[in-house]
């Protein structure tokens, strides 16, 4: 079985996008939204499924559209009823293709509140067979207001709760609102970056030795400054990644060209890594170098200087054991 | 000759610490700064110019602390007060040790004020036999408040004044004072990031076809997802990197190991690279994995599977042309 782990649904029907602009308009709640099981259904058979079939990868974990989270926008109250419908999309794409896709929750962030007001919509997602979340590090789309993803008051009660459920969380923001910041080019591997160094400089994972975390876009700039970040954190007497991190914190595979695969599959334990394409995201075309889609990321791994049991790790064992209830979670949808 | 494109002033004499403490409890300008030549001797022979003995460089394009020009403390005429000192250190170090150090200056940037007020300090530089200056794409260190470098009422105006000179940039952010970003960890590399992704989606080079930028610390995430920037860039329909910003853009070689570097020479053209070490840097430290210093990145170099002539353009010749007064500059400090 190949498992994507990264998977958003950005094909969603244009009613969703309806809703959302005239949420951004200042209605928090523009009533109904009406989308049928024909429309989910034609999206997704266009779109992720038939990527699925013509890539050869078996089921998608599936959330989503990150950069349409937009956490920034409006209220925790806006927040929260965007995030019901989102998230009601992903439990109904599921439901229709059992086989293929299983849940990850987008939660109700807000810049300046707390997440443990997450922790409602967390309970109800996993109670209807999300098997994760994606945590946004920074709710303000690029202004990095809130505390660091380590500081104990604000953070650790959500992760108490994570912990509890047993439910990873993919450290993913969301769309930019800093003319600085591209969202795909620049904000989404800042934010992988960033997290990275506030775990190795905190005692997190001493707190929470059962927490977990998948870095996604291969880990931002980690795997290639993995000499910079060993050295900084010896320099600071930190413990040897092994202990630090490596238990708690995984990268994905949506690095797209060969050469970054083969440094992420060299440099980072096998263990930690979990196959994605993020397919259909934020690079869409095809590669003139390679006559591929620049995301078709398992054929990166396909030629991977690794072994076929380190592929089948990365494929699928790390993922079935970084999410806990995925074997459940899927029985129960396909029964 | 071995040329280090990236080393800053880190062990100047406490003396100079002292000056921007007061300066930081309120008071612009608090008077002379006293320091002899024998202290600026004592730090050099004993840091930075044993390390090049002991590592087999022969000289740095040397600036000062990177961490330390902190633009966003006080107000234009603090950091201009402050810049002059720290400027007038390098001028003293390339004059006592002409054959191992020659300038690129520090500028007296302040969030909210455009970058055209350190046009002054760049010409005294320059005309005192500096080559080069470094850049700060977010004087807010760490907030992101200013417009980004492809802005033309904001930037282009110092651009100007570049191109007119015949001077490179290095674009490097300072100490962030933001908790989410670790300065070196994290802020550093996405001041990076986001600059190259800033430079692609613009016409900045268009508009200045012989503006040069040197990104520092391996280009931050860019070459680790050269496939993710291409494909992006194609997606908007941009020129080829070719034509788009390799005539403009340079990376340098602060990548702290091995398959870093590897990957560095192997998607990077030659002609793209800069050797740098940024010693007495970041990370400090011996790893444990290879018995040398994390920085001593000239090993790296050498071990890289490409041609001599290409590890001698990266040693020497890429660095002459993109900092094309270095020539003349060197022969008059040595003359």
């Amino acid at each position: 079985m190949i498992i994507d782990c990264h998977g958003h649904y950005t094909t969603a029907p244009k009613e969703l996008q309806a809703f959302r602009d005239k949420q951004i308009a200042g209605t928090d709640d523009p009533g109904p939204l009406n989308i049928t099981d024909d429309q989910i259904r034609e999206t997704i058979e266009k779109g992720q499924l038939k990527m699925q079939q013509d890539r050869g990868s078996d089921l998608t974990i599936f959330s989503p559209r990150a950069a349409g989270m937009g956490h920034h926008i409006g209220t925790a109250k806006t927040s929260e009823i965007w995030t019901n419908h989102c998230n009601d999309l992903i439990r109904r794409v599921v439901k229709i293709f059992p086989k293929n896709f299983i849940g990850v929750a987008q939660l109700p962030q807000t810049p300046g509140v707390p997440p443990a007001n997450c922790i409602p919509e967390l309970e109800k997602c996993v109670k209807e067979g999300f098997i994760g979340c994606n945590l946004n590090p920074d709710p303000s789309g690029g202004k990095w207001t809130d505390p660091p993803m380590t500081d104990k008051k604000w953070w650790y009660p959500f992760y108490e709760k994570m912990v509890e459920l047993d439910v990873p969380a993919m450290v993913h923001v969301s769309m930019s609102c800093n003319p600085n910041f591209h969202t795909t080019g620049a904000h989404y591997i800042n934010g992988d970056t960033t997290a990275f160094m506030q775990f190795i400089m905190s005692d997190i994972f001493k707190d929470f030795p059962t927490l977990k975390f998948i870095i996604p876009h291969g880990g931002g700039a980690v795997p290639y400054h993995w000499g910079r970040y060993r050295g900084l954190a010896q320099d600071q007497k930190r413990p040897p990644f092994s202990e630090l991190v490596l238990k708690n914190v995984f990268f994905d595979t949506c690095v797209y060209h060969q050469p970054g695969i083969d440094l992420l599959t060299k440099v980072i334990p096998t263990d930690n890594i979990l196959f994605a394409s993020e397919m259909i995201g934020a690079v869409r075309g095809i590669d003139p170098e390679t006559g591929h889609h620049f995301d078709d990321t398992k054929r990166y791994i396909d030629k991977a200087p690794i072994s076929d049991a380190d592929k089948k790790k990365i494929f699928e064992g790390n993922v079935k054991k970084v999410f806990p209830r995925f074997e459940a979670s899927y029985a129960k949808n396909n029964k």
